[in-house]
């Protein structure tokens, strides 16, 4: 294995470039605006392609407007990277933008490492990961596959169709709308590798002063609604206990830490588990079903709302342990008289393991280049999962790995999000190394096609 | 002993004429607004002192606007009753009005029934006790009592002030802001003693299918707000962990708990004590000391914001209590790397005993009536309270007494409540009864006034 490094400094000098694009204000204060589909998502797009093109790569566009920028030459395989350059409102540019800026620069350090290459290098630019705008997560990298449901076309932010916006930024969205890849099959076949790096999201590698994530797993998510109706009474004048009191807050407080101590039970016998009620009594975000309105200081609360969300790497396993969270919260609600009500709203599947052989040259890669690491999974979601839970004409997944780097306190979607400079060129050096690696070894080609 | 019974067409009849005062709709389906010192309120008085004059009692007003109607003759002792007229918006008829109108039966019922009166009796009607549109409770007899803090003046509903109110009903507030009593201390010494009838707001008559409840004591309350920052995270991303985690939101929900616990262990020890958190992350009612607003789904919650209300009928008790209660919010705060903050915003103290003398004279009184009956402690504040906690001039507190009756599934402030007119009449003789035997009975006179 050949160590590839990249430089710092086209590291600060793309964020020079990529600072001025989409931010809310100059001094990068309240952060970034980079919407799927926008004008500034497709300016940030520009920026990249003309310093692809300016390194010797070539450049072109997929049908939902992913941009594509490849090594000259013919091949038959190709090792790809990709991340993407969207921004929640607010957010920061390091969440998708540090993947990409470590891609492209992964690219031209091999491209220009004199390195023979047995196939050709990929970057991709995916539009649109960001769910916080159309409330659709991947939508570029899912329209690449054909996986993005047509019905997202639909959705609106601040007042235009995700259709609309996709139309404006030159892209037809009659593929999505027919359910058609916007990249050919035997594009997709010829995939041998895809690797995102990625900033954490997460305290886990700052709080283990280590270099590297090295991302074992994705977890999917299974979020509900928990809707608790007891009985609004008297603070004063309903005496203490069940016979008398069917107090919603009080049921709820007993569920959240009953499903507290559920899920240490859980983690304890080594399943990959967190859980998290972020939301309790929301009634300015949401229309509530129950009368959280009515509740006060003085009276037994009648009324109690609160989300739940379980992610998971292995699907089957968040299933089996949400079944038994909601008989906790049943039970629970039957011993304080209160009804109770689950509505389960959104479950995406987990991806249970990325591919072992790239999770090894990962690490190899780390030990050449002197970096710390430890593995992990990753939390939230990533294209790469998109990637991952794709399959070739042979049925066979497309082989995914993830490079997570540490970022601040752990802090992304907000204009507080930074990974430095160093932490960056440490990941694209590791990713540059390892598609060095996968690009211009045979044995890859044999690990995964074996000769006919 | 002498049983004086209420006829129910009488209660009927008051209600058909208050009925019509102060309802917001003429089906009564969105119940009364009759908010202290208000047209409405003026007119529900007029009627009550009309039916008095037309029954041949005596009528006046205090400096506070007060209606007193008495029995005629020269008394120098008196034997009184009261309740309030005013409702909350969107409340019933049986909140006060009850109380009211069997002060008023039980006088004109003795009255005319030939008893020899050693005391005169008396009605008050107090003005403005509910605290729902001044935020202040008890309004008319606190300012009876020169106990009316002179702040009160300047609360306002609806954009007026209370002392604007107070003088477009004829009533001067120079009285409560220059702290003096609108009754005089000679007519505050002469009373033997105090009883109100009062809906019960609660369910334990109803479910223990009683007809009266001989109330032992008033509990007062201690009200605060418990503020909770932890750290705002990505849920996905974050591992499970105090390490990883502040989760106000969990934080909050096992001090809930815990409290629960706590409570649980002071009931047993024999504490009369309730404990409610009505109000959980209220964004949409308060202006918050947190960002509650920043909390999501998808993040570890960085804030949390609860009400915490104790009752009891004795401060001292309370406030132990509370100390314990706090402490563990603390200890649970701290277990959770989460700070804390504890805001006390209102503090009652209770009536820790009525007096055991009229306790013992209603007991007597059911016999003789044939009532059911129970003893338990009023869960909410009354004008009695604030009777009760005034002392005569030689230092000897007011005798009080009160009397609950059952009301459906225990409701109040709300279009629902009601109490039958039977239940009313249960109530209304028991009234009459006691305060007929004290009016005509030297022992009192006795037990209180010792001969010098």
């Amino acid at each position: 294995m050949k160590a590839i490094c990249i430089n710092s400094e086209v590291v600060m000098h793309h964020y020079a470039g990529l600072n001025s694009i989409g931010s809310i204000n100059a001094d990068l204060k309240n952060g970034f605006l980079r919407a799927p589909y926008s004008e500034a998502e497709s300016e940030a797009i520009a920026y990249i392609e003309q310093a692809a093109i300016d390194g010797g790569l070539l450049c072109r566009r997929d049908l939902a407007g992913n941009l594509i920028a490849e090594t000259p030459g013919t091949f038959s395989e190709w090792v790809e990277t990709g991340s993407h350059i969207d921004t929640v409102p607010g957010g920061g540019n390091f969440d998708g933008a540090a993947g990409v800026i470590s891609g492209l620069e992964a690219l031209l350090a091999i491209h220009h490492s004199g390195t023979a290459l047995k196939r050709g290098l990929r970057l991709r630019v995916w539009r649109g990961e960001e769910s916080a705008t159309y409330g659709v997560t991947s939508i570029g990298s899912k329209a690449a596959f054909g996986a993005l449901n047509p019905a997202a076309l639909q959705q609106t932010y601040e007042g235009q169709s995700l259709a609309e916006a996709m139309r404006e930024q030159g892209v037809d969205p009659e593929t999505v709308r027919s359910g058609l890849a916007a990249m050919p099959d035997a594009e997709r076949d010829g995939i041998t590798a895809f690797l995102e790096l990625h900033i954490e999201q997460g305290k886990v590698l700052e709080t283990a002063d280590t270099d590297i994530g090295i991302v074992s797993a994705i977890r999917g998510s299974k979020r509900s609604w928990i809707t608790v109706s007891g009985t609004f009474d008297h603070s004063g004048a309903t005496p203490m206990g069940v016979e008398f009191r069917q107090d919603a807050n009080l049921a709820m407080a007993y569920m959240l830490v009953e499903l507290d101590q559920l899920l240490h039970k859980a983690n304890a016998e080594g399943v990959d588990l967190v859980q998290t009620s972020g939301l309790i009594n929301p009634s300015a975000k949401e229309n509530s079903p129950v009368p959280l309105l009515d509740n006060a200081v003085t009276k037994v609360s009648g009324a109690a709302h609160f989300s739940f969300e379980v992610r998971g790497c292995s699907a089957p396993k968040v299933d089996r342990y949400c079944d038994q969270a909601f008989e906790v919260i049943r039970e629970t609600a039957a011993r304080f008289g209160v009804s109770v009500e689950i509505d389960t709203f959104s479950d995406q599947a987990g991806i249970e393991e990325l591919d072992s052989e790239i999770q090894r040259l990962l690490d190899t890669g780390c030990t050449k280049l002197g970096l710390s690491h430890l593995s992990l999974p990753s939390g939230a979601w990533h294209d790469a999962g998109t990637v991952a839970e794709q399959l070739k004409s042979n049925g066979s997944p497309i082989p995914v790995g993830m490079i997570f780097i540490p970022c601040r306190r752990g802090i992304s979607h907000s204009p507080d999000e930074l990974s430095s400079p160093e932490q960056i060129t440490k990941g694209a050096s590791l990713l540059a190394t390892a598609m060095a690696e996968i690009a211009s070894n045979y044995r890859w080609w044999w690990f995964y096609s074996p000769p006919k």
